[in-house]
């Protein structure tokens, strides 16, 4: 699909531009359709006919795919590591339309039943193809560098500083290098939504090394990755008083809807970051909007 | 915004396309998404600094006008006919949010509500802008016609029949004039979501011909409007079991979401219509999808 996500200015912030990767177009929207296209085009590739991946009860990697695999006839199993019973609202709703199989284990079993799907798709006489949860993979890395020359043919305006929720890792690694080589001066700031920051910024310099090895850009690129577990609000989808209250201002005053899992998170970062530092008034900041408009929804 | 709405070809049925306004870039998607851009810009044009509209508690039209009224820092206030108390579910979770004035009455008490509204704004010193339930206006009609032109610059393709959920008739007009004048041999099938076929057909009779008389188009333009309320499952926001194996079965089939209010009963009345006419192998058909995603998501 060659449709560029909109580049919006904020209203009454005039230096603040959001990208709306929240728009993109995929049921349910976010950056997961976006890396879910270039995953799925790799497995049709490879001549895969059956794709088994993972994710949480409301994981937007494991909707984005099932409906990728759906639209191109192409067999799915989704492992889901929660053992609780949830309603099916958000993107469990539409992962039980999509009736793809889905299977329920531990956290600690996900890797074998994974294993064991793989086998019995090929024992079917299916060619599978394994995704790693959250579409971690170099196309996933890929998807975000060139979503960044998508960026570049869009505007020609210098960010200095752009802020992205980060999860596991891979739209960081893929915005990291895009700005490295497209936009130089800017700096990425990834907004940790879980994890804390030694183990992110160790999962986002293997996606960024191994983007560079392949694409024999300059080691130089893995310098300045910048990821921030200060504003995780007490780890993966939990949720304070003061993150409701920002998400709300924000509709309030922009039209712009933010979700508690992932770019609530990002823009309490990006606030209080913004706040520390002596800006001056011709700063150009990107929000970069992953999306989350089920997560919102499946929350009561 | 110039961003095109993807047109999609459905896997494994090779004549039919899906105009994806499902996918128009706000959040929730959807046709009045399409058509609160063009009449928040008349909103503007008119130098008008705040909205009245009404629409049920669900209304996709009342949550894209509020949307669009924050980005443009224009105030708003919505009237919801309605004294059933729901959950802050979909469309009413995002207007809630979005923190708009909102005034509920009986269905007998709108018009007066509104113009009680319309009135207090004036006397706080506003100038305010009345819009119609669902964006029912000239903009909200030129909003599709201009949207065919968008699918001619899309597509050379010939298409047979086109087919849309048909609510207060805007959209259906809009398309009707659209393709009268940009692909004159394609027949469209509104699908009532609510109306019975009287009252329906001449609400958008009374659409198309002010757009004939402000254009200047052909009078015959008038001709060949079908509006058809065999599908509408017993009224507005009525469900059926078969309505929602369909949707199941579509999804399933296809990737394609689909919502109980609005584009399930167009998809339905589409398989049965097709099925009574004999089509040839040739013939192409387009389902032209106007969202709906929040309807579902409000849905236990």
């Amino acid at each position: 699909m060659s449709i560029a996500t909109p580049l919006q200015r904020v209203f009454d912030r005039h230096n603040l531009y959001i990208k709306r990767d929240d728009l993109y177009p995929i049921s349910g929207g976010g950056n997961k359709g976006r890396k879910s296209h270039y995953i799925l085009e790799n497995c049709v590739e490879k001549k895969c006919n059956a794709v088994v991946t993972c994710g949480g009860i409301q994981s937007n990697h494991t909707r984005a795919t099932a409906i990728r695999c759906r639209e191109l006839g192409i067999a799915c199993t989704i492992v889901i590591h929660s053992d609780e019973v949830q309603e099916s609202q958000g993107n469990l709703k539409l992962l039980k339309m999509l009736n793809v199989r889905v299977v329920y284990c531990e956290m600690t079993n996900v890797a074998r039943t994974m294993d064991f799907e793989m086998e019995r798709f090929s024992s079917l006489g299916f060619s599978p193809f394994y995704i790693w949860g959250g579409g971690h993979c170099y196309e996933g890395t890929l998807a975000y560098f060139d979503a960044v020359k998508e960026l570049k043919q869009q505007t020609n305006m210098k960010f200095d500083a752009v802020f992205v929720a980060s999860g596991t890792g891979a739209t960081q690694a893929g915005l990291h290098c895009g700005f490295k080589h497209y936009f130089p001066d800017t700096q990425v700031f990834g907004i940790s939504v879980a994890r804390e920051k030694h183990r992110g910024e160790e999962e986002i310099k293997k996606s960024v090394r191994e983007f560079i090895d392949v694409n024999k850009f300059n080691s130089d690129y893995i310098n300045d990755i910048n990821f921030d577990d200060s504003f995780n609000c007490g780890g993966y989808e939990n949720v304070t008083n003061e993150l409701e209250e920002l998400i709300n201002k924000v509709a309030t005053q922009t039209g712009i809807i933010l979700d508690p899992t992932y770019t609530g998170k990002a823009w309490l970062g990006m606030e209080k970051t913004l706040k520390t530092q002596q800006l001056n008034k011709n700063t150009n900041i990107l929000f970069w909007h992953t999306g989350g408009l089920l997560n919102l929804m499946a929350r009561k």
